[in-house]
């Protein structure tokens, strides 16, 4: 799952770098030399024929499938991880402890009972809460959008399956996941301060498949409550048969919750930098995935691509100045407990973190690049950019990077970020369903992705002067 | 599923249509008076604005859905429908009973086991069999198509699970489904001639979503023997684990089986003719449909169509000359029995049925006419054609029609028959799946479907002369 950025809060953070400018007034500039332009140059093409990266992808997702955090596959996927990375020849190979509740799912079933009888095609949602036993049936009371469920009477709610039908709609910068997850986040919190006996939403998802996509929610404090997501066939039979009028009542029987503390890990591979070793560009994906599916979008491909760009660096005569580090975090999925822990554990050295960025969007053609870095490296960022300008992307000079989801932590904590922005037309199909499967990632384009990386690691890792990592340095940069 | 040509045998068929010619010979020419022509061309752009064929669909799926053949919604599909056709105002409607044997569905779960466990998207096929009680393991040995299998040393297959990798691309005529139809009807009664335990193939469809698609096998003799789809990326995951040359193991559980025999119904309703009440043009579809999806495409839209194009008809300020009769048939997914009923019954009084035609793929926009009519009826049809033109229908006077699949047993036994053929490019992306719902009806192209019957059944309604209809007519046209 990635955090997308909002897009009302664009113009608002772009004048906060502004404001932000004078902290670094005293630093120097950051160049990148000539002849490492032209190396990457040669680099991004040569990383146009790499097969490692599909090679990763499709190894993981054949050879171990579905990696649900703190499920059966947590740890295989691990050991296939870190085996991987010691074969791929990386100089170092480890892993650091993530801690997290280990929410389980053991079956889940619905139908809608009255007025007309049809099974649903549906998914318990992460942290969702079961059933009692034999189930749960209750009348159904329908809204359309999760303000709508806030301006309800909660009078008109208690007792009842509450059933929110936003709808998202497919855009290339993927802003109508913002509906989507909102509804499915907040949503049953929501539902159940109001009273519901349950929750139901219309997948948070642009397809028409009978696939429910599942996902994360949060209950911040409420009262967990059984919440899950229909597929959108499903949602459209729920609002035709509510629109009716005649009373609608569905049974719930979701047999799922949280079974203690689980511990994981983080899988760190690290190309140790010729002259500033410590120092460090970083980047990666998570390990994690939701179970209907093998996890080959979200988020195999994110590590994937950046074992290839690691991989094309490493195939250079010669290794770059400062390391570059590959993370498959942990336990994304249900609340960034990977990246988080990955930001304690590095908190302290974060200024040694040069630049990062993570793939969290699939691997569909990278279109643009947006940056959080201090002012003196934007020059730098435009030359890393006039190199990516041929594989089509576009520069976004005046929006922040946050780095991705994983490394959103990071960033937080002081990470300068690049944002290599996928095209989410397609991701929203398949995200967080049985259809997240190798077949959904194009070779073609993975290679774009994998070139991007490549030349953003490589002419990071190479330039002279940092790119303004530093603790606290973004605190103020978003929402 | 509707039965479709083969186009290899259309130079032959074209050639049996001439052959058949001296036939005909005393036979007087079929005519559409002019003043006919103008009332249909006004009835097609009045049946472009229906909203009776979605209104049937929407009410057939929403109310009953799902309507496998002696399942739990038969009656009460057939209910609905004789209800709906009264409410319509026909004039008439009946029942005629349709036995065949019950094949239920209880329960089906499959996964691979080695070399790298993995879930399966899988479905049992119409008359599988069932697996014994705890499911059955075996090794698996893979083919790329039917011709791969029958070569194969049946030593090779004996105790051991089939499987069939055949793929199926999209084409606006469907072709492919010949590929993966025969494997799916004649792979399982083959594997199980050449001693193999179980049966699996790649689902005959052209999408890759993980949703398995049924259909009905046929064991014509063979001991049955369980036997499902796969979903596309299953397929896939198989493939590539027999690629990789390691022992592949699987667990099927498959609890289905026939469950005695079952009687249900075709349904029945007429329009009155104004001169020549004995005499009809039938039109119609399936009201049986697979399980897991709720028979949209498959086959709700025919019966609406043909619901809409009577509807149209029954608008005019006088009835045609002869009936318009609609029929929703029984079972036509486990081997044609609606369709076969209906020609049994109809036979003696063949030549009543002027002319017939049949939807059963999909709603998508019609582009094609083609007729198995009398040598004299030709000059019809091209005027039929001609008012269809608009609507971007083409005739292909030189190929046969048989009429659909409901329809070609009225046919085999004399009825001369139009294939009014759909646009077929997305339905096998869906065909026999959970996403078979109403949401995968463009209602706009709906209306396209409603108009080309409406004006086909009109014209036959009033032509001066038969098109051909009288016993065993058709006998040598096809295959």
């Amino acid at each position: 799952m990635p955090r997308l950025h909002s897009s009302r809060l664009l113009p608002l953070a772009a004048a906060l770098l502004v404001c932000a400018a004078p902290a670094f007034g005293a630093n120097p500039s950051t160049t990148i030399a000539a002849a490492d332009i032209q190396a990457a140059t040669q680099l991004r093409d040569a990383a146009l024929h790499d097969d490692s990266a599909f090679q990763f992808i499709e190894g993981l997702t054949t050879e171990v499938g579905e990696r649900l955090a703190g499920g059966d596959n947590d740890l295989k996927a691990r050991e296939w991880v870190i085996a991987k990375f010691k074969a791929l020849g990386f100089d170092k190979v480890w892993t650091e402890p993530v801690t997290y509740p280990k929410w389980v799912r053991r079956s889940e079933h619905g139908e809608i009972l009255a007025p007309f009888a049809q099974p649903l095609a549906l998914t318990a949602l992460g942290y969702s809460a079961a059933t009692p036993a034999g189930g749960l049936t209750a009348e159904v009371v329908g809204f359309d959008s999760f303000d709508a469920l806030k301006a309800a009477d909660p009078a008109s709610v208690r007792g009842k399956i509450v059933f929110v039908g936003a709808r998202m709609h497919a855009f290339r910068d993927g802003h109508d996941y913002g509906i989507g997850s909102k509804v499915r986040t907040q949503g049953p919190a929501l539902a159940s301060h109001m009273g519901a006996a349950a929750f139901l939403l219309r997948s948070a998802g642009t397809d028409n498949n009978r696939l429910p996509h599942t996902g994360v929610t949060n209950f911040a404090g409420a009262t967990p409550i059984p919440a899950a997501a229909v597929s959108a066939p499903d949602a459209d039979q729920i609002e035709r048969m509510l629109k009716s009028g005649q009373p609608l009542s569905i049974r719930l029987a979701l047999d799922c919750g949280i079974e203690g503390q689980y511990t994981g890990a983080n899988v760190i591979a690290e190309l140790r930098g010729a002259k500033k070793p410590d120092e460090h560009f970083v980047m990666g994906g998570h390990l994690d995935s939701w179970d209907p599916g093998t996890g080959a979008i979200d988020d195999a491909a994110g590590i994937g691509i950046a074992v290839g760009a690691a991989q094309a660096i490493a195939a250079l005569p010669h290794r770059p100045a400062r390391s570059i580090r590959v993370v498959a975090f942990a336990n994304e999925e249900s609340g960034l407990f990977g990246g988080k822990a990955y930001a304690a554990a590095h908190k302290a050295e974060i200024a040694k973190a040069v630049l990062g960025s993570e793939s969290d969007a699939g691997a569909d053609r990278i279109w643009k690049i947006t940056a959080s870095v201090k002012p003196q490296a934007r020059a730098a960022v435009a030359q890393i950019a006039e190199v990516l300008k041929p594989l089509g992307v576009e520069y976004a000079a005046d929006e922040p990077g946050s780095g991705g989801s994983d490394l959103s932590a990071v960033h937080a904590v002081g990470m300068a970020a690049l944002s290599l922005h996928q095209d989410a037309t397609r991701y929203f199909d398949w995200h967080h369903t049985a259809n997240d499967t190798l077949d959904k990632i194009d070779p073609e384009q993975l290679r774009q992705n994998v070139a991007v990386y490549a030349v953003s690691a490589y002419l990071a890792a190479q330039a002279n002067g940092d790119f303004g990592s530093k603790p606290g340095a973004w605190a103020n940069e978003h929402e």
